[in-house]
């Protein structure tokens, strides 16, 4: 008998009530039941985002809405600077050069946050700039970027736009979309928002939708003009995922009712308890500036990564990721964002302590739970 | 109190036992656990597809699979032919035009097949025509289109490629991807699969993926290359939807169990049921050559469609489809794929007497039930 707990950055553990709304028999997209549906999704978007964009809705994953954001905005040899500092970061610039546009890389040590003074330079010396595409948390590192303070220089640049990739930010801290003057903001659907994968959302400033206007860059299933005339009668523009609609209506119901608020603090606490915890096992934080979403913990040399991702798993039924790419077994990830609560990080605190000892590495088993427990006791 | 019943082409209801996988805990995408689960789906894709090439399965409504289609395989400027006889066909050409295709439109009346020496008498007059793109079932009409036929001729062209939208065929009818040769298969989950929407399927034959090696088209979350490359490793390039992929695999177990050649038969007893009903109510069927998966019934004059399917589905819980576009209000479409059974038909056409007859038209009200009941009795 063993007990699965499931603590990576996507997917996030579904809630029981999500679950189960979703196995009611399935509606039809073009019914008043979906649009009643649809059209509460659409308002408490607007609530999550903290926009009066409408939040575009799309069935694929966040990439996706990464790819519309894109295609259906920018167009044929823009020149666009990419805040790259890990695999995301790499996501947006293939994206922008699969469709011929001009990408400045501002590359960004792994594990580190970018310096906003860096992207302000790029913009004063030159001016043709078009577009700072960053994420809130570059996932693959557990780093949160200093979105404000790059939106606050970006937003001087009238023909400039700021594109976030908060699909590891929206709904666990603070990305309020208007009052920070962010263009675009796409998140999905299998992180702080509780559902499985396959859905994407994208909110689109008026600034954007001008620049949308001349796009010239080929673009149908994300096509975000179409969709947002689709939204605005309570449809979408090809067969929307129905239960995972369904299943959004809910998790954004448990959203209000807990208010954006208490949702950012109590990730904030959480996220605060993973980084002692990780501490006080001896265990050195990875992200120079560790996000509120995943903490990543980088490993003694003599620990292989993949084997105790592994044993975690297999052993105590724990999973966390690993690290991708050149950071493959060197480090670790403990998601907190979503439906991941005290006692899951308790566990994986726990669990984790135990596996290292497993793997002969010296730690003092009950010093990670023990801070972790202090820290959210409010010590 | 009030049973609600769904006859539309897509979603099409689902087995209670898929509903209660796909709400058990969500796995990681990333595990053992979630490739066994692939795997399993990738093989049993061959034998629903009817073939040795792998089907890519992707987050998103069927139309997702239309683009990559055409996104990953063709380049810009290639001359392709069209049918278009409904809105579906009319994707195809949209997607082909957005791409910068050359689209040569074989513009069929909607409700008729297309005739296949068309077909050939352009591929004979034209040597640039690189892709034939067809339906199975032109769904907006009920029309089936013939697909073999066409296939027969299209295979005799070394530089065209086959290209069958079958959302509305592939485990309705029989489609055998290698034995028709077929060169581009697509297919959704809403339809005969069983499933909530957002799952795409595709499958590319050899001499498609010769052509998709030259394709200069952008393309990037529906990159069938990079797809293949990645199901090779149980993998998918971005986030799959997890929850309706573990429903994908019990949906192919019940296909699997049931056989091919019964699934079809059970489809072909049901759909000649459908039609025999509604003659028997004394309504002309709309397409000249119907398809198994649904039935498109003419309406009278004097009644208006939109009203009918509103009576049926808030007076009798009843959802069908209506037409689309010029088709509005004109015609009805009753579904019959997927998990809908003999009685759910007979409870369709009952209602759809009760309905018609509220409506002040004037129908045997039994006689369709009654035919429809002998014919499925063998009679």
């Amino acid at each position: 008998m063993q007990k699965i707990y499931l603590l990576t950055p996507g997917p996030t553990p579904i809630p029981p009530n999500i679950l189960l709304k979703m196995a009611e028999p399935i509606i039809h997209h073009r019914s008043p039941q979906y649009e009643e549906v649809f059209q509460e999704v659409r308002e408490n978007l607007l609530y999550l985002f903290q926009t009066k964009n409408e939040v575009l809705v799309l069935a694929s994953s966040g990439t996706g809405a990464m790819e519309g954001s894109v295609a259906s905005i920018f167009s044929r040899g823009d020149r666009v600077l990419v805040v790259n500092g890990g695999k995301f970061g790499q996501r947006w610039e293939q994206i922008c050069s699969t469709y011929g546009l001009e990408v400045i890389s501002l590359d960004v040590t792994w594990g580190e946050a970018v310096d906003p003074s860096l992207i302000e330079k790029h913009l004063k010396n030159d001016g043709s700039i078009r577009g700072v595409f960053t994420q809130a948390t570059e996932t693959s590192t557990g780093v949160v970027h200093p979105i404000k303070e790059i939106a606050e220089i970006v937003k001087n640049y009238e023909q400039t736009l700021m594109v976030v990739d908060a699909i590891t930010g929206i709904g666990v801290f603070d990305v309020p979309m208007d009052q920070w003057n962010l263009d675009v903001v796409v998140t999905g659907s299998q992180k702080a928002l509780m559902l499985p994968p396959g859905l994407a959302m994208a909110s689109v400033s008026d600034k954007a939708w001008q620049f949308a206007k001349n796009s010239d860059l080929p673009k149908y299933y994300f096509n975000f003009s179409k969709e947002l005339a689709s939204a605005k009668k309570n449809q979408n523009s090809y067969t929307p995922a129905v239960s995972l609609i369904i299943g959004l209506r809910e998790a954004l119901r448990m959203i209000k009712e807990e208010g954006l608020n208490n949702l950012f603090a109590r990730h904030e606490r959480l996220a605060s308890a993973a980084r002692a915890g990780v501490l006080a096992l001896g265990l050195p934080l990875f992200a120079k500036s560790p996000s509120n979403a995943l903490t990543a913990v980088k490993l003694p040399q003599e620990i292989d990564g993949k084997k105790l991702v592994k044993l975690l798993r297999d052993k105590y039924g724990i999973t966390i990721a690993g690290g991708q790419d050149h950071l493959k077994g060197k480090i670790i990830r403990i998601a907190h964002l979503g439906y991941i609560t005290d006692f899951d990080l308790i566990i994986a605190l726990s669990g984790l302590g135990m596996a290292l000892g497993d793997m002969g590495y010296s730690v003092n088993l009950g010093e990670g739970v023990k801070a972790a427990t202090e820290v959210l006791n409010g010590q």
